[in-house]
Formats: structure tokens, sequence, C-alpha cells
């Protein structure tokens, strides 16, 4: 008898087979149904259980979230919602789940509620339809990159580089935390710590990419990076994933259209390859925006919205265009916006950026050539001596999504900007070398992935896009 | 004009048009002949130079390092050696490299210089064909499982679990590394640390993935892991990949089919797609290995081994087996073991690993059932008692290469295991609501990503198949 998951089952439908599946019960109505799942798509399959010839104390055992095997005979169905049924003639239970304490019983959870059970709420409709198109779109995002001659590379996780300057770091250590060893001066010493120096988590790897665009060609990171912020919104994470491509030979333009492509190729991915898993969260999504006064529920349902995204160009705008129509807005004309827009060099907030998309353009824009003081050190100068050429991707409802540069690639134009920052240039002797020793144009970006999967899924909090957000005061599991 | 890659240019060939290609220079000969690489293949394409046309301070520019892109039209080659080349008609110098400062020469350099040299050794033949090959492998590890119904979940990094147990962990923590605050215990308050607990950076995704694989059934993690061992070995790392797949309704049988499958999967995509970059280190190996002496050289070449495990099936031994194999082997019986083997229960060293492997079985060698007491607290226990549905994979050269088991979903069984470990059950909370809550028989295995990308390179430190390498005193970059 062969063994099938309810995926392979509702799939290949082999009528008058019979086989064996494993899953856990979802609901059991009647004493007769079972709908059973294990996790390998969001549809549930039939199990007809002959209740007159079960053991009393089996039935009984056949609760919500208990582990079953079944096997049986798959028939065309008779009910209404399915094609095929099984007509169970064996059922072993692997364990049971007493529907006294089992938390995830078929009602509606509130999704603070889940957080709490974070290790539970995989099993609902919900998190597994999110969970299964997150692990689609991390392969859709291989894929792209192989598929154009990117190669994969792991920057580092711990990193005794304190120069990239993006943001708070949490420090690693094995030294004793109440009497760390001191110095002479009386500082910590981190020469007896582990890497003999200090170190952190990383926040970026984006200067261990450049090095190796710069022998590889075209590379690309997909690793954890960390930020030790005390933002407790449902926009950030202290621990979330970032891809971060890094292309020797590519100028701003060729930057943004490998932006664009990418995104687009995407989300077209998750659209072929999750649809089941969309059309439940689009659903999802419809039902809680039930809730919601008009003006604030989306003006397409997610699928819709997807397929847009895919279809239609992203517009680019310079920062100084933007800048005039942000000047000339209703809003600004109105001082409805918190930060009002008076002049070119302001940097641009939220509210600035959804009203670009959202209103203005009503697409994703891609902003590009900044203020240099409001950017990194590392992004090219461009001739005006006053702007960079970085770019920002901006999504409705999501904000920035990307945020990438040319590199500056001129030795001596670098170093007078860590100079000005105050940067030791020895924190940056081997980043530099890249500028010494056969230097090219270069460009690069990053994607946070969990907006990413926020996008494509529309949950409104990042902390239910990822198995196990670590924000402050979070690590449980 | 069109632009390609040198891997593009070899492959398709567009012999009679003009082109454009970026790279750096290999090494430039007679004033004539530069060897240009971009990383997008281990060969170089030849670009012919028309030196007595040639400006002088140009020419002087073009030196091994340098990043050049040339323009000219592609013909067949006269020379041996390639098929086509280029005729350079123009060429502009993106950066030079000074030959006096330049580190990476065209001559050998030792692995151990290049490991100073970590930002720049990518752009060394060694370094690139390795970088080249891991990231290929890191994509048919994705494709092998999504192609088998796996989902890919990303486990936490920073957790504050402390029960996994694997080993030695690095603290994360925001708090005043030389004064933190302490509470009225005098301790250390991590109750004032960012996550307002004690945290460390995670050895394992394993518990985390059991939780996933309770609810969508066949899930990989593919993520860094972190051990704060003193070890400066060739085979040990503070921070490296793993990859840990685990599986509902699998029982150790089919836990040890997964493991030979894929692992002969990834090798054979491998010998698939990256036969270029494999000749090239098998042949760097066999020089290497000139140097030793005979009875320290592989029988076998890098690709011919690389085969041999594809095709051949991995002998599965118990424990008690190898132990009355071990026993009765000549180097036990002449005191040639560093631990001789005297009885049942004994652990395995290396070197009994490795006879196993390397001289009784020849192939590798898939160790089952092992004594519970030197093996983890969550695999299940056998009928015996004494045993545990352990595995592990031992490979030719690089011994434990994979190391799983059947996981205890017993929650009286785990929990008598806990108490007699002194573990707080409160620690595991959530992993014993996996045996609660509609437990069932699952498995499981990790397999470090680095040793992996050493047997397929033929690679003999570890700290030479990763990228930046972390290790006791080595945080550089």
């Amino acid at each position: 008898m062969k063994s099938y998951s309810v995926k392979e089952l509702l799939s290949k439908q082999p009528v008058g087979d019979t086989v064996e599946v494993n899953g856990w019960v979802k609901t059991f109505r009647s004493n007769r149904f079972v709908a059973l799942n294990d996790g390998s798509t969001i549809n549930n399959l039939q199990c007809v259980v002959d209740f007159e010839n079960l053991d009393d104390a089996l039935l009984k055992q056949i609760t919500t979230g208990a582990a079953l095997k079944i096997s049986g005979t798959l028939v065309e169905s008779q009910g209404r919602g399915q094609s095929v049924e099984i007509l169970a003639s064996k059922i072993f239970v692997h364990g049971a789940a007493d529907p006294e304490t089992y938390p995830i019983q078929p009602k509606k959870h509130s999704l603070e509620f889940l957080r709490e059970k974070a290790h539970l709420r995989v099993r609902t409709n919900t998190f597994s339809a999110v969970m299964r198109v997150r692990s689609a779109m991390a392969f859709a995002i291989h894929s792209y990159f192989q598929q154009n001659g990117f190669y994969y590379m792991h920057a580092p996780i711990i990193t005794g580089s304190d120069a990239e300057g993006a943001g708070e770091m949490f420090r690693v250590s094995v030294l004793d935390a109440k009497n760390p060893p001191l110095d002479e001066k009386g500082e910590v010493d981190y020469g007896q710590d582990f890497f003999g120096k200090e170190t952190n988590l990383t926040v970026s790897g984006q200067l261990e990419a450049e090095t190796y665009a710069m022998g590889l060609g075209k590379v690309y990171t997909f690793g954890p990076t960390f930020r030790a912020e005390n933002s407790n919104t449902s926009r950030h994470l202290a621990e979330f994933w970032m891809i971060e491509p890094e292309m020797a030979f590519y100028d701003l333009d060729a930057n943004m259209d490998l932006a664009e492509d990418f995104i687009k190729w995407i989300l077209k991915y998750v659209l072929d390859h999750c649809s089941e898993d969309l059309e439940f969260l689009e659903k999802r999504l419809l039902d809680e925006e039930k809730s919601k006064p008009q003006n604030e529920r989306s003006d397409m349902a997610l699928i819709e919205k997807l397929k847009f995204v895919v279809d239609n160009n992203f517009k680019r705008v310079s920062y100084t265009e933007a800048i005039d129509i942000l000047k000339n807005s209703k809003p600004n004309k109105k001082k409805k916006f918190q930060f009002p827009i008076d002049e070119w060099g302001a940097d641009l907030q939220s509210e600035h950026e959804r009203f670009l998309v959202e209103k203005h353009f009503k697409c994703p824009v891609i902003l590009f050539d900044y203020p240099a003081n409001i950017k990194a050190f590392y992004m090219r100068l461009n001739e005006d001596g006053k702007t960079v050429r970085a770019m920002d991707v901006l999504f409705p409802g999501i904000g920035e999504i990307v945020g990438g540069s040319q590199r500056e690639e001129r030795l001596e134009v670098l170093q007078q900007k860590i100079s000005e920052l105050g940067i030791d240039e020895k924190e940056l002797w081997w980043y530099l070398d890249l500028r010494r020793f056969g230097t090219a144009v270069h460009s690069g970006f990053g994607l946070g992935f969990e907006r990413m999967v926020q996008f494509a899924t529309g949950m409104g909090n990042i902390r239910d896009v990822i198995p196990y957000p670590r924000s402050p005061q979070n690590a449980e599991f």
C-alpha cells in the first residue's frame, strides 16, 4: 500500500487505489467526516469514517489536532467541496490532542494570541499558508539569481568590523558577563575574548559581498542580519533576513533594472506556484479589512495587487523631482504632513514615501540620486558634488522594500568621505583595497526578505511572517 | 554592441560579432595576449591586443589584477588552448593594480598566505572554483528539498533557549560590557538586556524545525550555527552553515534513505553543473598531494571519488556490529588505536570511524542504534532500553558528515530523560507541547555544509571553503 501526502492525493487522484496518508485532524464532523491535513497544502483531505464499526475509545481520540494514519480506498467524493475522499478502513492514532488543553481549536484565534503560541501557530491555515509562501519566495530568489549568473555567497554573521554604520549592534562575547577581564586602562579586555577582539552581529553583508563581486562578478547574499534598535513596531525585527546582490561593472541604471526585474520575477513565481495559498490569504485579508473603516481598506485585493506590480513599470523619479512634487502637494500646502517639506535636502519620511507611491504615482516608485549627506558613505558621489547614486524602491503599504546604490569606486573620493566621517581608515583597510587593486564601477542593493513576504501575503505585522520573531523583550523559543 | 560575460562568450561563441566584455587581467603575455576573467567561469578569455597602436601609458596599466573593459571582434582562435578570442579594438581601464603592491600575483600562493587576504583570495583560480562549487551546492540543496515537498524554514539565530546542549554558546547582549546592571542577588540582570533575558547564538535549529515539521510535514533549515569551542583545527569553525531537514511521520529507516538519496543527489548536481571547476580542483589536489608520502595520498582522484559516492550504496551498520568489527580489527589487536575498543558502550573516535570507512568497508557508512548515554536526550529510545535510534553518516577523509535520529515522540519517555539530565522542564515547555498535542513518529538530521563543500572540492582545511572563516582569535573582515 502506497503512502501519499495530502497534496499528492488531491492532485494525482489515484481513484480506486488503496492508499495510506498521515496528517492531523483539522475538524471532525458528524462522527463521520475527518478533514485531514499534513501541511503539504492548504486543502484538507476528507476521510469518511465508518463510526458504527469503530472502537469507541479510538473514536474519542479523533479530535482537532490529533495525528492519525488513515488507510482506505480513494473514491470520487459524493459531497461538495472536494473531488476525492478516502473511505477509511483503518485508523491509527499517532497522538491525541486533548480538546480541553490543546490551544489551536477550530475557531478564530487572534494573531496576538497565536504569537504567544509560535510553536503551534504553523498548524493554523493562516500561518501554514504564510510559511509555504515564504518558502517558495526564498526558493524563487535563489532560482532567479542562479539562472542569471549570480553566485550565492555567505557573508559572515559575527563581524569584527564596526564601520558599517547601519545601526545599533548586538555584542557577541564569551567573556565573564559579571566580571569581565580589564586591560591596563581599565577597559574591557577583548583581547581575551573568543576572537581576540570586540565582535558584533552583522547589520549587513554588503561590504563583504563587494569583495566577492570584485572576484566572481555577480554575487548575492541571503542571510540573517541584526539591529539592536528599540523599535517595537509592526515593521521592525531585531533579527531578519536580507538579500544583498552585488554586481561588478553595473552602474545605477543597471542596478535599478535588476531590482525591478528581480522583484517582478519573484512575485510572478509566487503567483504561479502558490495560487491556493494566495487565494486563502486574500480571503483572510478581505475578512480582516471588513472591520476597518472604508478609507483604511486596500484598493486592490491581494492577488490583483501582486499582478499589478508584476505587470506595470516602476516609476523612476529623482529625489529632486520628488521634492518638487511633495513641496507642491496638497497635504504639504494644507500642512497635513507631520514633517513639512520646505526645501531640497530634507530626509523623506514614511508619510512622504506613502504619498508618492499611494496617492501621486499609484505604483511602485524608484527614487534615485539622493543628497549625499542623508545617505551612506560608500555611495558614489555624482558629478554635482552633492548627490549620490542611491536608489530606494518604495512599495504601497510597505514603504522602502529595497535600498541600494552604485558604490564609490574611486579610492581618493572614498578616503575623503571616510575621513570626513571620522572613521579610522584602518577599520576599512580591506574595503579600501578593492579600490586600490582593479577597482571598477559596481552596484548592489538590499532587500528585506520579511517585508517582501509581508507584501506577498498581505500580513500586516512583520512578526507574523517569520517563524520565531525577535524584538525588544521577546526571544521566546 | 552587446556586453557579455566571459562564460557566455566561451559557450555561445558569437563569432564575427563585435562584443564588449569586462573583467580582470589574469596574465598579460608578450605585450599582446590578455587572459581576461570576470569570475563567471574558471576559464579565461584571450584578448589580443594590438600593442603597436596602443597608448603606452594605457599599455603599462595592463597588469595582473587590473579591471578592463575590452571591445572588439570575436574570432576563432589561431592559438591553442582556446576556441575563440577577441581582437581588441578598444580598451578601457576601470582600475589598475600596481604590481609592486598587489598581493595576488600570477604565481603559487600558499593557502595560509591567502587566508590573510580573504578579501582578495576569491580572485584566484582555486578560491573562485571553490566558491562557485559552494554556490551550486547550496542551490542543489534547496532544489532537492523543494522538489521533494519540503518547506524551507528559518530557525531563529538568537535563542533564549539554552537546553539544546550541543556545545558552548556565544552570548548576545547589549548590556554595558564593563559595568553590567546587577540584580538583587548581585548577578547580571538580564532582565534589562535587549530581550529581557539571557540570549545566545543558536547551536542548532533542530528543536524549532521539529515544531514546524509537526505542522508543515516536511521542512528544512539552512542557516548559520555557532560553537564557542576553542578548537583550532582544520575541521572546526566557530560559525558554520547547517542544513537540518525534519520530517513528520518518518522513522529512522526513512531518515537514512533520505540522507543517502539527498547526499547523492547534491553530489550528482555538482558533477553535472561544475565539471570545469571540479577538473581544476582535481588537478590542484593532485599537485598538492605530489609533495606527500604515497600512503597519505588519496586512493581516488576527486571526480572519481564523487562518482563513487553517487554510484554506490552506503553501508548500513549498527553500532553493535561496528563494535564487533572494531574489537576484532587488526589495529585494535595490535594496539594501534589511541583509544582501544574494549567493550560495547565506547564512544567512537575519529580513528575508529576512519578505520570503518576507509579500511574496512571502503565506502560511506551509516552507523545506527547507538548507546543512549553517548547520544542526545531527544533521540528515540529503542525497545531494548539501552540504545537510541540515532544515525551518523561517515565519509572517507571527512568523518561524520551527517548526524541524525528518529526523535522521541512519547511524552513520558522524554520527560523522564529530561529529568534524569537535570534539565528544567520549563525550559522545554514548547518542545514538550509537541508530544502533548498530536505527537507522531518523526525524524531528522543535520548536515554540516562546509564539510560537504570540503568533500566536493577536495580542500583540506575547512577555513578554505567559507568566505570569511571564524575561529578562535580570528574574526577579521
